[in-house]
């Protein structure tokens, strides 16, 4: 009976020390793994360029977007445009056209484009080169953490592929494709390419 | 007696859940929320303009330039260079001629520059634009992740901007300065902006 008391109380005292650590385990876990989980990605994400057929849901390409848009841009600009290219039709004929933008196999595409009524004035006119290149790399940063695969195909400012893309799809006059997506889930897992260079890096101190 | 063995069955039942529970969750909860963090940190970055006198630790500039030696580059060229700035000489000089930098309380600066020889050739030189960029972008998010501030000032192809920095630190001819990135512990705490805007975007179904 003794020794059953002495059990009772030591599995209670197990149990409240296991409910405490459950309890307190998720905001820990979350705040302390926020930080690595946000390097890993930008530390694996590689380019995709095979696609199941699987199609992106509404709400992933809805992700995506905002990560694109939530980029920073000069004076706050947002000089920006995303064309959405789901159309298996419009992405076979990219892909014939444009082969580097991987789009045979893509469920879809996104298309970023500077838009030129939303430009700084001037010299600073071109920062939306910045900009847009900044919402691209966020969204396949997104991409990556969902597990959707993504590959970015520079357009501008190659003349040739300017015109090819807006000769394709309806680009209005104002915008300028900088360059596409191609979104799917990915149909190879390519090992992410450790890129570290100490001679990529000098110090002024 | 009846009563403590029973009691006994259900305090190991329960401190068994909850064993498994622990184990279990680090896992779960990294994969689970892996991709949240990621779009969370994405979504609630935003540009810090005042820095604390706290230094960064070698260890953070590291990942911070890991981070951007990680971005996709055209034809994986990388054709980048990071020059890192702690000089406080340096920084108070670059403040003074270039305001936009907002270097006045950084602890240090990461200049990115394009690496005119590592880029593409003829009209594909220019993607080197796409690809610095996208090594600001996660510079930016990976300074945010850690909680470090950081602000990215435009500076190509500002051709006074270019040359005026060229004058204040030395820049080797091959490199062209992209942008400056201000770092620092953060003396303010601004609202991310909420930049979802359903006008910028169309789809093409």
């Amino acid at each position: 009976m003794k020794a059953q008391s002495l059990i009772i109380v030591v599995l209670s005292v197990a149990l409240l020390f296991a409910v405490i650590k459950i309890v307190t385990s998720k905001a820990t876990t979350v705040a302390g793994n926020a930080a690595d989980a946000v390097i890993s990605n930008i530390m694996t994400r590689t380019s995709i360029r095979s696609f199941t057929d699987e199609s992106l849901t509404g709400e992933q390409i809805e992700t995506l977007l905002k990560a694109g848009m939530a980029a920073p841009s000069a004076v706050n600009k947002q000089p920006w445009k995303f064309i959405v290219v789901k159309n298996r039709e419009f992405l076979k004929r990219i892909a014939d056209t444009l082969p580097n933008t991987r789009l045979t196999t893509a469920a879809c595409a996104i298309v970023v484009c500077g838009d030129m009524t939303k430009t700084l004035d001037g010299v600073a006119r071109d920062f939306w080169i910045h900009d847009c290149s900044a919402a691209t790399e966020n969204i396949l940063l997104a991409a990556h953490a969902m597990g959707v695969g993504a590959v970015w195909a520079g357009i501008f400012p190659n003349p040739d592929r300017v015109s090819q893309l807006r000769g394709l799809i309806d680009i209005p006059e104002s915008l300028i494709p900088l360059c596409v997506v191609a979104l799917g889930h990915p149909a190879e897992n390519p090992e992410p390419k450790d890129k570290w260079n100490p001679e990529n890096y000098m110090v002024i101190d």
